[in-house]
C-alpha cells in the first residue's frame, strides 16, 4: 500500500479526550475515529489489526473443533422472557422496540439465541458433544463509556457455546477452549494468565478470566511468577487427547486478580522470590454454567437409555475489538505502537527518503514491487514530507520493521533496516535486505 | 468436515412458511434459522457461503482501489438530523433511545457517518480520489419482511463512498465501480446486467441497478439479448485506464426494469429475435450523487486555486446476505440448490455408502484425508444412515462434486464421481477421481 494513497489520518497531538496509551496511540495512528461516545469507525489501518486478531481466534476455535456460526444483533425480547434474563440484565441491554411495538434488543451476549438454535436441531446425546461460535458485535449500553475500544459500547466478540450431555463431558469441552485460549492469545504475542474468577450462583471451580499484564491494566492481578515461562502448546496439539493435565498445570499456581485475592493464601502458597504482583487487563472469559439456560428454555437431548435431560453448557468469550486495545497496552512506547508481528498492519514499512531523487524512487519502487510480488505486506511512505515527519509516522503506527532508503546510503550501496522492538538498526546491501525481510 | 459432527440441521419438510425457492432450500439444507421476522442467525453451511461471497466482494473493491473500514451498526441521529435525512427517513429506519436517553439509530446506510469521517481527515485535491468502503450490517425495519435473506430486516450489506475534486473525477470513480460490480458477480457464477435506474431528484443518468436474471424474481426485466454474452474483463484489468469505453459497452444497448421500462423504445431499440423479457433480481446498485451529503455537512476540499469546494460523492451497495439467496435463485433444481464452484460451501462431497463395512470406510477416510491434504474443501458424509437419505442431503446442499465410495464398486476398483450441475456420472478408478478433484 502507497502511504500518499491510503487513508491513515495520523495527528500530532495527543487527544484530550483519550485517558490510556491505547485509545491516544489509536486515535493518533488514524486507526479508529470516535463515532459517538463509545462507538468508533475503524479506519483502514485499525481495521487490518482487527481482522488479524480475529482470524488468529477464529483459526484457534476451529482448530479445537468449534464451528462457526453467525446470530444477528438484533434479537426478539422473547427468549429472554423466557430465560428471565429480560428483567433481570439492567440498563446496559440496549432495548429497542420496532415499528409495530415489539420488544427487541442488540444482543448483548447470546446463550438464549444459541440454546434456541440447538434446542431446535438437537435431540439425542448422539449429536453431542457440540460448540458453535461466533464472532459478531454486541451491544452493551455503559453508563461512562471510555478506554477507547477497551471498554466500548459497540464491540466485536468471539462467543462459543458448548453442549455436553453431562458435567464431565462439559469439562471436556471447557480443557479445550482452556488450552485454546492459551494458544489464542500466544500467537498474538501475549503472555496470557487464566485466573479463578466468579462464578456466580452456580458454584464450581469452572470460571477463568485470561489475563494480560500490563502496567497500565485495568485490575490489581497476583501470580506466581512462573505462569511467565510456562511453554504454550504447539499447533500439532491433539485437541481429542485428555488436556486435564496442560490445564492442571496452568491452575494450580497462584493466579488471581483484586477481586478474589486472598493475601494470606498468596503468601503461604508462592515464596517470596516468586510473587508477583502487577497491572493486568482481561482479554478472555471461559465460564461453565451447567444447565442455567437448558433447563428454562428446556434444551433436552436424549441419553443412551432414553431420558431427557437438560443439556450441560459453558460459554468462552474473547474481546476481540478490546484485543486490539489491549494489544498496544502491552506492546507500545514513548514513539508510539510496538505491534507484534502476527497481529501488524503491514510487517514493513518502506520510507523513501528523498521522492524528488529520481534514483532513490527507482530503488524504492522496485522494493516496493519485490516485497509485494513475494508476499511481504508493505507499507510504503512515497509522500513529499520530510524525513522527521516519515520517521516520526513510521515509529507511531509500529510496524515491526522499517527499510530506510536514501541517496546518500544508496551512493554508499546500503540501505537501513530499523527493528521497531528494540530500535536496532543494521546497515546493509539492499539485496541482503530484501532476502532478510522475504526469507 | 464430517457430517457426523457437522451442524447441519437438514430438513425433509417443505417450511410453510417460506414462499420463494431460495428461503426453502435455505432452511432446508440447515443454512439458516429465523430468530425473528427478517432476522436470521447462520448456520456453519449458510456461514461458509456468505463468508466466500463476501471475500470475493471484498477482493474485487480492493482491486480497484477502494479501501476497507468498518463503521459501526449504531450511529447517533445528530449527523442525519445535519443532512436532513432523520426527519425524512420513514418508520424503515430503527430508531432507538440510548440509556440517556439520546438518539440513536441502527444504520440502514452510511453516507453520513463516513462523510463525517472523510470531511474530519481530508482538506485538498491532493488527497483525492479516495473510496472507502465497509461490509456491515445494516437494519431496515420492512413492514413485513418475507422471502428469507434476499428482504430480511437485519442484512449485511458491502457500501462503498467514493470522492472526489468534480464530476470528471466522480465518473471515473464511477465507472471502476461499474466494472468491479462486472467482474464480482461474474466471479460467483452471476450474470450480471446493468441497467439504468432513478437518480431521484439530482437526475443525471449515473445510476444503474445490477440484475440477474432468475426466473423467480421480484421484478421483470427487458434487455438486448446480446448482454447475455458479454465478456467481463479479467483479473489482468487496469483500474488506472480509460474504462468509459468498457462502460459505453455495457450501457448502450437497452436494458430497463419494470420501473424504467419504455415498451416503444426497446421495440425501436432492439430488432424483435434480440428482445429478452424475464424476470430478475437486483444485487447491486452504484449511485452518483454529487454534493448531496457533502453540501449540508460541510465536507470541503481545496481545489488547485485555493477555493473550497464541496466534495463530489458517489455510493455502490452489493446486498452481500441477499446474494446468498439470489445465487440460489439463479442456479437450483427440483434436488435443491446447485452452487456455482466459486461460492460452494464446500467443493466435495464425499458419501460413505456403507459405514459398517471396513474396506469402504478405509478407502472413505484416505480419500477424506488426500482431498484435505491437497487443500480441496470437502464434507464427508461418515453417518450411519441409508444411501438414499445420503443422496438426497447431498444433492439438497448442493455442492459441485459428489464422489460415491460403496462396497461393490469398491470390489470392481471403481468409484462414482457425479457432477451436481447436469447430474453426469462417471465410474473411474479412486486414484483417477483424486486426481481430477485435486487437479
Amino acid at each position: 500500500m502507497r502511504l500518499s494513497g491510503y487513508f491513515m489520518p495520523t495527528m500530532k497531538e495527543t487527544p484530550a479526550e483519550a485517558e490510556i496509551v491505547s485509545h491516544r496511540l489509536m486515535l493518533r495512528a488514524g486507526m479508529i475515529r470516535q463515532a459517538s461516545a463509545g462507538i468508533y469507525s475503524w479506519l483502514p489501518l485499525g481495521f487490518r489489526v482487527l481482522k488479524k486478531i480475529e482470524q488468529i481466534v477464529r483459526e484457534e476455535q476451529d482448530r479445537a473443533g468449534a464451528q462457526e456460526v453467525l446470530m444477528p444483533t438484533i434479537q426478539s425480547a422473547d427468549l429472554w422472557k423466557e430465560s428471565g434474563r429480560y428483567d433481570a440484565y439492567g440498563p446496559e441491554m440496549l432495548r429497542i422496540q420496532d415499528r409495530h411495538g415489539r420488544d427487541m434488543l442488540y444482543g448483548p451476549t447470546n446463550e438464549e439465541l444459541i440454546t434456541e438454535i440447538f434446542r431446535s436441531a438437537v435431540r439425542s446425546y448422539r449429536d453431542l458433544p457440540r460448540m458453535l461460535y461466533h464472532i459478531q458485535w454486541k451491544f452493551r449500553d455503559e453508563v461512562r463509556p471510555r478506554f477507547g475500544v477497551m471498554r466500548g459500547r459497540e464491540f466485536l466478540m468471539k462467543d462459543n457455546y458448548s453442549f455436553d450431555l453431562d458435567y464431565a463431558g462439559a469439562k471436556r469441552s471447557y480443557n479445550k477452549m482452556f488450552v485454546a485460549y492459551l494458544r489464542t492469545f500466544a500467537r498474538m504475542g501475549l503472555q496470557a494468565i487464566p485466573m479463578e474468577a466468579e462464578t456466580g450462583p452456580i458454584g464450581g471451580d469452572l470460571s477463568h478470566e485470561f489475563i494480560i499484564l500490563a502496567d497500565t491494566g485495568e485490575s490489581e492481578v497476583f501470580c506466581h511468577r512462573d505462569f511467565v515461562e510456562f511453554d504454550v502448546l504447539g499447533a500439532g496439539i491433539d485437541y481429542q487427547s485428555d488436556l486435564e493435565p496442560v490445564v492442571e498445570a496452568w491452575t494450580k499456581l497462584y493466579a488471581r486478580t483484586d477481586d478474589k485475592h486472598d493475601p494470606a493464601a498468596f503468601e503461604n502458597q508462592v515464596p517470596e522470590d516468586k510473587r508477583v504482583h502487577r497491572r493486568g487487563i482481561e482479554v478472555g472469559h471461559i465460564f461453565y454454567f451447567g444447565t442455567k439456560y437448558s433447563d428454562p428454555l428446556k434444551a433436552l437431548v436424549a441419553t443412551p437409555e432414553g431420558e431427557a435431560v437438560a443439556v450441560h453448557m459453558g460459554s468462552y468469550g474473547i474481546g476481540v475489538s478490546r484485543l486490539v486495545g489491549a494489544v498496544i497496552e502491552a506492546s507500545h512506547d514513548e514513539a508510539g505502537i510496538v505491534w507484534p508481528e502476527p497481529v501488524a498492519p503491514f510487517r514493513v514499512g518502506l520510507i523513501n527518503l528523498k521522492t524528488a531523487d529520481a534514483a532513490c524512487t527507482k530503488a524504492c519502487e522496485e522494493t516496493y514491487a519485490k516485497l509485494r510480488d513475494a508476499g511481504v505486506e508493505v507499507l510504503y511512505d512515497d509522500r513529499d514530507e520530510r524525513p522527521g515527519a516519515k520517521f516520526n509516522d513510521m515509529d507511531l503506527i509500529g510496524l515491526p520493521w522499517q527499510l530506510v532508503i536514501g541517496p546518500r546510503g544508496l551512493a554508499k550501496g546500503v540501505v537501513e533496516l530499523k527493528r521497531r522492538r528494540d530500535a536496532e538498526r543494521e546497515e546493509l546491501s539492499l539485496d541482503s535486505a530484501l532476502a532478510r525481510l522475504t526469507g
